[in-house]
């Protein structure tokens, strides 16, 4: 019998008082709710230094091997600074290569304007490419991120309920044919 | 049986003294030597005005429409504009939309600089995801293309035999594995 | 004395029903009131075929030449298609060079979503350095266009005022600093 | 009398084997050889942690925002990490805003590949903008970087020469133009 998919969710910010931290739990509910497996990748407690080549030994570095190499496909969950991804978001992706190929990548991006991390997306979708991943087209923006949950960490706007499914279907019609085709060849 | 796979290559500048025309007929030449079916499509003789929304009686949009249907991915051969693609380029594909729908694309630069149109590829793959396409991480880059065919439109430069070849074989991968998905569901 | 500034609007989708026009207007007044020459430029009347490279004795392409020599800077007010900008937008860009040099623009983004054309505004100023201009920070984002203007193109929130001038503040600081940067060397 | 200009070289890598330095000290040199002030900030050496909002008493932090705001300009030096920059960098830039306003910077970019970072130097074009500064239109590309030093950091290959020099001429021109428009505002 097939194992089920795994679908892990990175977030990208490492500042202690991120409030993307609300959105990386709700998408991994949505996902378990579909019977797909997830866990949390946090940049802030994964331990990865800044980049250097000879990184094999770093435990850090192989667990998060080991994770992405077990993974169906990836959700990135990320604030913009600057029109970009942070920092140590790129610094956490440039660590890996081949345990990306032929696996689908969803963005789910976080601001406090209203743009929702838009331009952080389109700038990490050609990242994402070069790693041999499949960007796919769905993105959730959550803009205004002072008002999107309240101080539980419980959603306000139900509207991303749909919006989330509808990520989550794209991408996972794409992680149940490309792990077909990956096994296949 | 299955009928073959069917890849076309567009061409995406409208100049009479255009270069890049050799490069789509060594793309296609390539493409028919793997038994995959191909043709070539030419911005410049497609006779698509610019773009208006009401289009749907004009006949040169129902070919291009019809075309993009049947195809299971699409080369596109353009040169590099002030960083971009030709308008013309983005005025045809904005042409369509739910024809290209889980269809795998890849872009082939062209340029008298030593570049090769790397900028043009990037600004077009982010286009390509919003169309609902796969951009596929390998490219082809034909830099100082002055140099790079013969006055009979012969390639000079043989490496770029086997640059070509590996774009195809990773763009053939993912056409066979998208259109086994989009079969399935 | 010194000639007033010159800051045409360029309006760049060519759709008979387009309502991006309303927006140049608006922008258009809001420069005038500031007692700034603008005028308008609309690429659906401008009257340039798809670019060739031997345009010179085109009119429509003198034109356009000798409106931008005139200029100390640029708008452009235009809706994202598919990600990025118009094909018939980046045409008519493609026609000039020299006559962009040292000069800053601003960009006006349009779209029915309520992104405001974000894409499409970083796309361009990624091709107005390559045309050697200073792409200015603040952009406007007329998100859902629908609901911004009534039947007779006046503007129905107010909101917008005040973005459009903290751009055109921005705007002609640049305009007023690179035209004495021009003139003294 | 007017204090000399300062362009400090931001080196972006921080790789212990980086041969991208080789490439900033020879791009302050040739700052120098123009009596412009310059001096080396090393992302490896700056000893800034992973970004975090309040930071405002960190000893590395304070530093670079008084180098900064000595500074009429700023050069980049960085090596392309899947077609984008080191998160290390984006961290570095991430730190200080007001610093950066009306600041002209150029980007020089280093790959193994023939691309010599054109990637990197177009996303970081983008946060540059969002930064208030002014990207300037040339950038240098040193590609196949393996061939462009000798051992002892000597420069191999001297057409560089002249590309620096040509970024650096138009630098000068932004950094004068807009330090003249700061202080006469």
């Amino acid at each position: 019998m097939d194992r089920p998919l795994f679908i892990p969710v990175l977030l990208g910010s490492s500042r202690a008082e991120r409030k993307s931290g609300n959105v990386a739990q709700f998408v991994i509910s949505q996902i378990q709710a579909k019977k797909i497996q997830s866990e949390l990748l946090d940049v802030r407690t994964m331990g990865l230094p800044f980049y250097e080549e000879e990184h094999e030994k770093l435990p850090a570095a192989k667990q998060w091997s080991e994770t992405m190499q077990r993974a169906d496909g990836l959700i990135v969950v990320s604030p913009e600074y600057n029109h970009s991804f942070p920092g140590v978001l790129k610094n956490t992706l440039d660590y890996l290569y081949d345990e990306y190929l032929h696996k689908p990548i969803g963005i789910v991006g976080t601001s406090c304007s209203q743009m929702g991390g838009v331009r952080m997306i389109e700038q990490l979708r050609l990242v994402a490419i070069e790693l041999h991943m499949v960007p796919i087209r769905h993105a959730v923006y959550f803009g205004e991120m002072g008002k999107k949950f309240d101080e539980n960490g419980k959603l306000l706007d139900e509207a991303y309920i749909e919006r989330v499914d509808k990520m989550l279907d794209e991408l996972l019609w794409y992680a149940r044919v490309l792990k077909k085709g990956r096994e296949e060849t």
